[in-house]
């Protein structure tokens, strides 16, 4: 604390306060796994079904970790090497007076490493720690139900809570601690920081999508479809992979997601801070959003603690109760808030910039469930169109989603000018710390809304166990019931995770802006040159290009991702019919082998990590070497606009269809086996690795290239294109680039198959 | 001429011949025209189904004139006042000495007006003159085909090349007119032809490509999915409107569409010509690109004249002739180009400009193909999913089109990429003008291209009128060669529109640039803060916003366009099930009434024509009112990046479908009417309105926004946001494009569908 400048008495306690704020989210997290690890487990029945999915998790997470290790190694070495092109900030400097700058340069250099380590660590830890205890959670949940509604519901919300404090309580300590130990010099760690967890959130989040909808879309095609066998029939091959898949995306692949959507903002939010603090000399600009943060960390405390059904209940509503904690949490933050803007900021603008994310997480919210939800025209002229076929449907779910982009960007489009409205007049980086305030704002309840999101997977296990081990009619009605409405918390988390990935993201644009401004101004190049100065023009045609190329990267991600899924869902069709061939299967009078299912998606799931990882990686650097740093802004640009315009609408389309299914399924047009039900299962499966997979994949894909760009970017200065070692370097990344490209489409399945065969 | 400097003998002479070859172009296309016209028609039975297709076609463009004439009469007073609002500029009073700047000011205003007539008329004329042709030639190919392989070619290519010369003749005729009336001052008739021009191309664009899918999609659904009765079949109600949809889809509308791109690219080539003439005092800037085009006019005629077969054979390769004129063509082009380089030009780079542009369109090419034609493995791998059901068919599909929209939009970036390195350290007007001889080179053989495309349909209809005339079995086989032959060119063709549609709307950016600066000279604004010395940076918030709203504008353009089709195809599905419940009907004892479906087409096409032309001209304008004119610039970005994305996905994707069907139904899974085959059928009508009706319509939708822009920006540039009547003009436009968007989504077509009623 003693680097930075003017630090009030009340600035040193509160960051001290934050500090505990954070640990005490940590100490909830395991206080409530405790809690809920003492509940019974249920019949031996019920944990042999969940003992296989409990494996098949781990195997997944354990392979996963081998796949990335040898990756975040090589990438630890090249962010400590790293500093050594460019020359220490005047702020390392500065801010370790008693080392010389070599020294500083290791000090940095080990900073930055560490801090990558510790990125992606927290990042793993939120998604297999917060996966394992769903895992556990969801045979509980399953149990309860048995006895009363109420303690079934504490159970499952409580599970996620645990995912959700450790992503508020990582998140916060991680964010904190840097910036305690580096103060002004904090910019050059935060970036490995966010960097570590945006990578393995992307590594999460793909391969989670790849698991999930391979084997969610496997069994579909060839249970329901071709044997019209029912959802989760524990005759079918891949439902134990199925059920794993719910865990492994929508827990583990999300949790990490937010969780660096999390991270990300206030990363931007500290640098942005910093870039005023050097115009105003206050401190407040820095403190503010990890004071918002550590609001929020507490009220989500309050407000998940208060979610519970009364316990003697049967019967009763899970959203009332999720929905009261959530009001209760938005209160207590609101209010404090308010006090923060009047004791301590003495001004209104940050708190107006707050107030927006919080008014832009409820307005995506809004638009979301009006094109997803059952309730209103955009679903209901989908499942309409099912009556001339799965054609019309199709078309139908893919003008919806074309159109739901576009009020999402519009809504994004009007966040920022609101910033630009609540800073009118002020120098462009106060636009943009508006901006990633907004991004603060939003993810304020951060615990509550992954909190809402883990609820889903762990009940859809809960009904998959309660379906499996053939419990009484009561209780499985229970377990539907709150099946359906975590359906609905997940979409809405969904939402929340693709407007907060580009509020972040437009926040992690404007520190490029800054920060690459700044390392010019240290290499004495002159004002007028600087980044800062001339901005990034499109009108400059290298620039423009930069944008095109940007645009692009979004849907070649996309084409790739959904390919995996295409192939992978193949290899369990074969699986399932090869051992529904086997006699006394389908009588259920012998059990289908599991792990077959489970070690094909787990193998393939990994096998195009590494692959797409190098796509979002080097893609940027290459850009940035060839065509300059300028260019890299448009590269960002580019990204980010076709990034977010895709993204919704894969998500869109993909939970209208499933929606418009469920419509069906209730009984509109003939209900289930009927030819429409038929057309919008076609429209379903299709969705399926839109919104499971590619769609969320964006979200981390879109930041990794951000901060790649960032880190990049004050090494790129110093050099020339026609240098011949950046030659070098674009021809080895291209080649690189372009060998993930081929292996990725290649896919070398069969190899996969291979081997999972040898292995089970 | 008089007011050109330095115009030297030759360039006078020149200017002139380039005028006497434009006419020359259109001479040669009546003479085809006569020549067609002699042919014999066939026997009554073909002229009776020729009829009735001539008086659909008929009734549609009629229909579509009245509807837009109210909208060009309205446009057309406009832009004659919008002269008033603007200074005249300092070009247009050196022009015209002889009158008062209040005089030049009338003469400007009458110049644009009647330029933005002129503009939509030719667009129109080429449209319809050449749709009519089409329509007359059909049934001469059929009648021809019962006596000769190589005179029904030669009709129907001599037919398609009606179309292709007058689209030639017209763009070249209305550039070189204009500017040799307005000299320098021909930026501001200029636009107002580009305006007219892509105005209408919009309406044929989307008007044909609704009218075409509702019906194909319609009769197939009922058709070949319901009642399994062959395409084309006399007893589908549908299958006139169908056949007239081919006519008023491919042949008008994609005439329209690259006539459209023809005449901006000379505009915008003309306007960066004169800048560059103010830079370097040389008339050569704008001399060249009318040489180019009218080489290519002359090569167009004798390549074209080439292609027939010989008149004994019964059977013959279409390819190859058609190949042979191309290749004459292109031939003779680049060896003009050679000895204008080094004659005239006395410099390499345009010329290495305009060849980059023909590697351009040979390169779409090259893409266009490997990614949907059926001998590469995109296509083959959609045909494989077939076998797991029409959701993975349609996943592979959507795949592929993400991914051949990276390469497509590479290509372009290598494009533009290129006119940097060729005008390496001159200043940026010198590489937008490159940019523009791209696009100039690229259109080049027009002539061909078009006749290619319009052989399509020609083909496709002479085919039907074949199948339901019942002709001989020989001569079917002949048609059915052809019309094989014209699926290929028509998919070149669309690849060519979409790749010059980019080039010309990046030439028109770059005319924004320049224009926006004159104006900004002019009004005194200093250096430092013109546009062309800030550029456009998205690195300001507002033009950030600007970039986000511009590049939803072709989501929510392509998703009204979607949903129109399905709109009217359930429409037609509805008509067509009604007329199969006459008695006798399906026996084939009664006849089908045609002009219900037709007129129910006829009407929804027209429909939404001008709430999508509304959202396309004041959605720029309510942009640059609100968030100034560099914003606009970001907007102008954003829409060009995602329309090309979005537009070459939608086109590959399409096609891709279409050629996987094909494939099956040549043998593979199976073949016709397995259960491969339903999956197949699934995606070719899922893609459908995407690569005939969506796609296509962006390619007018971002020029006439570019467009749009170019002649607000002057006016723009004189108002402040905060102007009372800036703020209630932005506020008239949004209620106008909102009541367009809610107008659009409803549609109405109930009503339309009385009103077919009552008047058929």
């Amino acid at each position: 604390m003693a680097s930075l400048v003017n630090a009030s008495q009340f600035e040193v306690v509160a960051i001290w306060t934050i500090l505990g704020i954070a640990i005490l989210g940590l100490a909830y997290a395991l206080f409530l796994r405790a809690e809920v690890v003492r509940k019974e487990k249920g019949t031996s029945k019920m944990q042999e079904v969940w003992n296989a999915i409990r494996l098949g998790a781990d195997a997944y997470l354990n392979r996963q970790l081998k796949t990335i290790l040898p990756l975040i190694a090589v990438l630890t070495v090249v962010l400590f090497f790293s500093v050594y092109i460019v020359p220490p900030t005047e702020e390392a400097l500065a801010r370790f007076p008693q080392f010389s700058p070599d020294q500083v340069r290791v000090v940095i250099g080990i900073g930055r490493a560490v801090a990558f380590i510790l990125g992606a660590s927290f990042s793993l830890l939120v998604g297999q720690f917060g996966m394992r205890t769903a895992v556990q959670g969801s045979v509980r949940v399953a149990a309860a139900s048995r006895k009363s509604f109420g303690e079934a519901l504490k159970i499952a919300y409580r599970s996620g809570t645990i995912t959700g404090m450790l992503t508020d309580g990582l998140g916060l300590l991680g964010g904190t601690v840097i910036f305690m130990i580096f103060g002004i010099a904090a910019p050059d760690a935060l970036l490995g920081f966010g960097f570590g967890g945006t990578l393995l959130a992307l590594f999460m989040r793909v391969g989670g999508g790849i698991y999930t909808k391979a084997a969610d879309v496997g069994a579909d095609l060839v249970g329901k479809v071709e044997a019209g066998i029912p959802e989760d029939d524990p005759r079918n091959a891949a439902v134990v992979a199925d059920l794993v898949g719910d865990n492994v995306g929508d827990c583990a692949g999300m949790a990490a997601d937010i969780f660096e959507s999390y991270e990300v903002t206030i990363v931007s939010g500290l640098i942005l801070g910093l870039a005023l603090m050097s115009i105003t000399h206050e401190l407040k600009w820095i403190v503010f959003p990890l004071l918002v943060r550590g609001i929020g960390v507490l009220s989500s405390i309050i407000g998940t603690y208060l979610v519970k059904g009364k316990k003697e209940e049967r019967r009763g509503n899970a959203m009332t109760a999720i929905n009261k904690g959530f009001y209760t949490s938005a209160g207590i933050s609101i209010v404090s808030f308010l006090f923060l803007a009047v004791f301590y900021m003495h001004e209104w603008r940050a708190f107006l910039s707050v107030g927006v994310g919080i008014l832009l997480a409820i307005l995506i919210d809004e638009v979301t469930k009006y094109f997803t939800d059952t309730h209103h025209k955009p679903v209901k002229d989908i499942a309409s169109a099912s009556r001339t076929g799965s054609a019309t449907l199709i078309l139908r779910g893919l003008a919806v989603g074309f159109e739901a982009s576009v009020w999402q960007i519009l809504v994004i489009a009007a966040t920022i000018l609101a910033a630009v409205i609540i800073y009118w007049g002020q120098p462009v980086t106060f636009v943009l710390y508006g901006v990633a305030m907004t991004g603060i704002g939003m993810l304020t309840l951060t615990g509550n809304n992954v909190a809402m999101d883990s609820y889903g997977p762990i009940v859809d296990n809960a009904n998959g166990i309660g379906e499996m081990a053939h419990l009484e009619p009561e209780s499985r009605q229970v377990l539907a019931d709150m099946d359906a409405v975590g359906n609905t918390t997940k979409a809405i988390t969904k939402g929340v995770a693709i407007g907060s990935a580009v509020i972040a993201a437009v926040s992690l644009f404007g520190s490029f802006l800054t920060d690459v401004a700044k390392v010019q101004a240290q290499m004495g190049v002159p004002e007028a040159l600087r980044l800062m100065t001339t901005g990034i023009r499109v009108s400059d045609p290298r620039v423009f290009i930069g944008m095109l190329v940007g645009g692009a990267i979004p849907w070649l991600f996309s084409s790739l991702t959904i390919n995996s899924v295409a192939r992978a869902a193949a290899l369990i069709v074969e699986e399932v019919r090869r051992q529904f061939k086997i006699p006394g299967l389908l009588e259920g009078k012998v059990s289908p082998d599991y792990k077959q299912a489970v070690g094909i998606c787990t193998i393939a799931a990994q096998k195009e990590l590494v692959g797409l990882a190098l796509i979002a990686v080097l893609t940027p650097l290459i850009i940035g070497m060839l065509l300059q740093v300028e260019a890299l802004g448009g590269f960002l640009a580019g990204a980010i606009l076709s990034g977010q315009l895709l993204a919704v609408f894969m998500a869109t389309s993909g939970g209208a269809w499933d929606n418009a299914k469920k419509t069906i399924e209730d009984g509109l047009y003939g209900g289930k086996g009927s030819e429409p039900h038929k057309a919008s299962v076609v429209g379903d499966t299709v969705g399926d690795p839109l919104k499971d997979t590619a769609g969320p994949a964006l979200n981390p894909m879109i930041k990794v290239i951000n901060l790649v760009s960032l880190l990049a970017a004050p090494i790129l200065i110093q050099y020339k294109t026609s240098d011949p070692g950046v030659i070098a370097a674009v021809v080895i990344c291209v080649i690189l680039v372009a060998g993930a490209i081929v292996f990725s489409k290649r896919g070398g399945f069969k190899k996969a198959k291979e081997e999972s065969e040898a292995k089970f």
